[in-house]
């Protein structure tokens, strides 16, 4: 059945891969599936037709016949579960594996977020130089007990898993505010998430979307 | 196999059912399934034992036979997927339903954690009451496509499920600000998900720990 993804017609990143549906496109290419792309505008996702497959007007969605499906973490969820490559067979690293996507999604990325939403939306605030320091330090409180956990390890719970590919699309966003080279190991691990086939196949196709370019890999 | 779980030896609410402990009491209740609790100070959630099964020094904590999980959201899909009544049969309403929990995690508490960070943290800042309204319109924009999408509906997706659960648990943090009662059907659907007998033995149980005191009921 032909999967079909929405993505930003323009992604407000410029290509860099931050939009949430680079993490849907690497988890389909880990698992081997091939995919197709329909491109909303910012007007087109709070239309009628775009809301009632996302209630919050946004993207990524996911459908495959008469399944529709919204909310990433829930995508990567569904395609894991039902593809190899995403989630260890045993049962117990199973649920261990999934237990690291809702941690990098509920746990690592909200304060990420408010400092994202700091810096977009109140960066011309007389609070903001003020209060930044105090955001920051709240993502430093999680990456160092990330950084703590995962120790010298390649992943975060024995093989690559969905987890590994949600934290690592997590920690990405923070590239830019340079608190990441605060932590090398998070930074190694980021990396070696970047340099998997599937990730740099995820990345390349949501740029071609930005540059109107057809990957050429 | 006995299921164990950790919640606060002395919980911040003061026994109003917001900890994390009450949502996996609840769906525990809901499966039909007894649980033991493991209480911790928060001395004891920083120190390398709890650690060990919490990287980020939280509550709760899942325990059964070799199985270790932490996150809510995972220990809940754990439940639902294993314990027949947090989950319709049917595959794609299924999968729809774990959407619902996800966007309670993803979408939907986000902007309620900043603004619970924005008074816990931030009440004494000199930008606290100029900045509040804006937080608190990030909540209404959220809130604002969430009623629309429940409507007259008694649950997000059919019969109630996980992220029913999920959903009413994120709304309830918002009770003390007032913004629920601005969306009657988001005050009834919280209503309706607080008078199920699951939830009342979850509260009731989190509550007796507070109080020092054995449910009554």
């Amino acid at each position: 059945m032909t999967i079909t993804i929405t993505a930003f017609e323009r992604s407000p990143d410029g290509g860099k891969g931050l939009a949430r549906d680079t993490r849907v496109r690497w988890a389909l290419e880990e698992a081997g599936l091939p995919y197709r792309v329909r491109l909303v505008s910012f007007r087109a996702m709070k239309e009628p037709a775009h809301l009632a497959l996302h209630p919050f007007g946004q993207i990524p969605t996911y459908e495959e016949g008469d399944l529709a499906l919204f909310e990433t973490g829930s995508i990567v969820l569904h395609i894991a579960e039902r593809h190899a490559g995403l989630l260890p067979d045993d049962a117990n690293a199973r649920a261990r594996a999934i237990t690291w996507m809702f941690a990098a999604l509920n746990t690592v990325e909200p304060p990420i977020l408010e400092l994202t939403t700091a810096r977009l939306l109140e960066g011309d605030k007389p609070w903001y130089e003020e209060r930044l320091p105090l955001v920051e330090d709240r993502v430093r409180n999680r990456l160092d007990q990330l950084s703590g956990r995962l120790g010298d390890a390649d992943w975060l719970d024995g093989a690559f898993s969905a987890g590994d590919l949600m934290m690592v699309s997590v920690l990405l966003r923070l590239r830019s505010s340079g608190i990441l080279d605060e932590y090398p190991n998070l930074a190694a691990y980021v990396a070696r998430g970047e340099v998997r086939p599937a990730y740099k196949r995820a990345f390349d196709a949501q740029l071609a979307v930005y540059t109107g370019k057809p990957p050429t890999g």
